[in-house]
């Protein structure tokens, strides 16, 4: 790694050019195209819709299981999970048989593009709506690094700042919220302001999506709240890269009803006990999906009985992929050590449960919208800027939403 | 099946009801919402962002492999291959062990929407931009059919109508331009000011998407002219439903060649001779893709060999998904015996190929973007009329693109 720069820096195997003016790097959980197409169609988006002519606007692929955790490491580290270690929100750690969060920067086997530019002396801040990602995004960072949903506990020592209420002009937001979102915006824009930033990681949640269709009023109000503030930010001078965790699906029968396929009790019955599901979606927000996505892990008390299990697993309608640990690694790009001995993945409207006991439907409120599949793998990417030749290329391959922090940096004309 | 009437009849198991007004279906053929994104972020295509936000605009999964054939016979049929029997361009014929077109009615196992509306005793017209669809879309079909690439070859008797080139004011267009698609737009136009038709079934080509990107002025013009006709057809009094055949992908390296997997080179070397690849994209428009495409058949000469070859071929990256025959058929809603004994699928930016001989890279003219596989699986689907509640629903599921004539029909306010 060649010696840190003031206006260079190498962070995972690739450099980032630092220029001269603000950096924003937006992870807006938009999650589709489809919220973005609703919103610029009714003319909701004017700062979108024009980032997308005179800049850049294109499709990029997410990093699997297409989860917030994992896609936000990969974005920070600008590597795969393989590489970053992050592969789910839950995980069972092999050493003692127990099922663990993976909200602790100690998961993290990467670096960060934050960290290392705030080593170059660039002055940094990483704002996220999840308190559960902040210390993951904040992970050997000396910057400012907080969340909307504990704006009110941030401390100068901890969090590189405190009275951030006070900064924003706004009270911390419930976590169930479009404002939770949109607090996460304002900050950065105060922090623009102020001057106390210019690399800065904003990183939205998606209550609104997992709630609300592309084309229902609480999903162009909350998209057209969000345009506004990125209209404010490139006033600002800034030059602004986003793109999305993930997709979004509605995952129902066409009665309304959560279309689910219980892993657990199928294997039990099938294999009898000894079988354990893990659903990596899991995670203190279950109001979103109830713990239900389209992705989960399956460990076997016997690995010979893999290919069998497979096998009889793929037989389900609904069950579109499954792979043992050593195929799932290699084409998912993930941690062989902290996934399944088999991966399964599941259809466009279809979601992975446990047993219907282990989830509380009612949470829900009824409809059922999630993600962690193939079919939220697409996310939209956006550049302010033009892209150069070299990059305009690159956006002509497989773009990942992990090179978001390269398009941005590295990819424009200055 | 209940006996025809005048405003309702059945096919493949659904019941159609038919408005008063005239009906318009088009295979816009516009092969992804990326080019509709860029267009109507330029303001190219006013009447399209008008449907979008009074009608309906969402996404559609199109049926595997993601090819021209396969959904065009989906879509007039509105049953996945597996029923309808086109499972490619081309496929090897088991009995003969010859490979062969698809090309010709006689393949076709389902009888098709349009000529079912034609016993109705409705106006029914089918214009196609290419010839080797003709035969297939007008299967059993007592109506007006013709393509544009031999429009001025239509007769009375085998066409229902000659004369098409006075009809539409125009020459007829060569198969490789925007022509031969807005031929088929002018053609149907036409027709509905004439009342020789008021049921039509538009299928247009994509080859400016294969040689052109979204933000490119080529693509964007064709969607422009594309846009205005669809005015003109809503002023006519049409209602219009619109779907794509399948999406459209780059599938080249950073350096702007083509990126290929040559199958039959690595079979044969591994495993010896004995091994067929077939690539069902293959068809007479080479220079659309160079018979390069995401999806390959692969038949094996014992099928003893099936597991081995297929965890082979997982091992290359850029490979995605290697099926047996049976899970093929399962998962992939295909034609069990029209296929291979593996079929094999590449990533968003990997075509599959024979081996370097049998594909004359020269005609591409630089960059591939093709399709056949997963990535190009989701299409646009829209509807010039607002859905009622229980489409409303059936759209928040999985809608396929052969829903297309039952979203139009069925799925909206009168």
């Amino acid at each position: 790694m060649p010696a840190p720069s003031s206006n260079a820096f190498s962070v995972n195997g690739r450099s980032y050019r630092l220029p001269a003016h603000p950096v924003v790097v937006i992870c807006l959980d938009v999650s589709s195209d489809e919220y973005l197409d609703a919103a610029i169609a009714r003319g909701r988006m004017p700062h979108l819709q024009r980032i997308s002519v005179s800049g850049f606007r294109g499709r990029a692929r997410a990093a699997l299981p297409s989860f917030t955790n994992v896609n936000n490491a990969s974005i920070v580290t600008g590597v795969p999970p393989s590489v970053h270690g992050i592969s789910g929100n839950f995980f069972l750690e092999s050493a003692t048989g127990e099922e663990v969060m993976m909200n602790s920067a100690k998961y993290l086997r990467a670096p960060t593009i934050l960290a290392a530019a705030a080593k170059t002396g660039r002055k940094v801040a990483m704002v996220t709506a999840k308190e559960k990602l902040r210390d993951i995004l904040s992970h050997d960072l000396n910057a400012i690094a907080f969340s909307s949903e504990k704006a009110n506990e941030a401390q100068l020592k901890t969090h590189g700042l405190t009275e951030v209420e006070k900064l924003v002009g706004k009270s911390t937001p419930p976590i169930y919220s479009a404002d939770a979102s949109l607090f996460v915006l304002q900050a950065g824009i105060a922090l623009l302001k102020l001057r106390r930033a210019n690399f800065l990681y904003l990183s939205l949640t998606d209550y609104i999506q997992h709630k609300f269709g592309p084309e229902q009023c609480e999903a162009l109000d909350f998209m057209a709240a969000i345009d506004e503030k990125l209209g404010q930010m490139l006033d600002l001078g800034a030059m602004i890269g986003a793109t999305a965790d993930h997709g979004m699906n509605s995952k129902q029968t066409l009665a309304g009803k959560p279309a689910v396929i219980y892993l657990q009790t199928l294997l039990t019955k099938q294999f009898g006990a000894g079988c354990r599901v893990i659903l990596p979606i899991t995670d203190p927000y279950v109001v979103h999906h109830g713990a239900l996505g389209s992705l989960a892990m399956v460990h076997l008390p016997r690995l010979a009985m893999a290919g069998e299990v497979q096998d009889w697993l793929m037989r389900f309608e609904g069950v579109t992929e499954v792979h043992d640990r050593e195929t799932a690694a290699r084409k998912l790009e993930l941690p062989s050590d902290r996934i399944g001995d088999l991966v399964v993945l599941s259809g466009r409207n279809v979601a992975l449960g446990r047993t219907p006991e282990h989830h509380d439907l009612s949470v829900l409120g009824g409809a059922l919208r999630s993600h962690g599949g193939r079919y939220e793998e697409m996310v939209p990417m956006l550049v302010s800027n033009p892209l150069n030749r070299e990059y305009q290329m690159r956006a002509a391959t497989d773009p990942r939403n992990f090179d978001i922090f390269d398009f941005t940096l590295n990819g424009t004309y200055e």
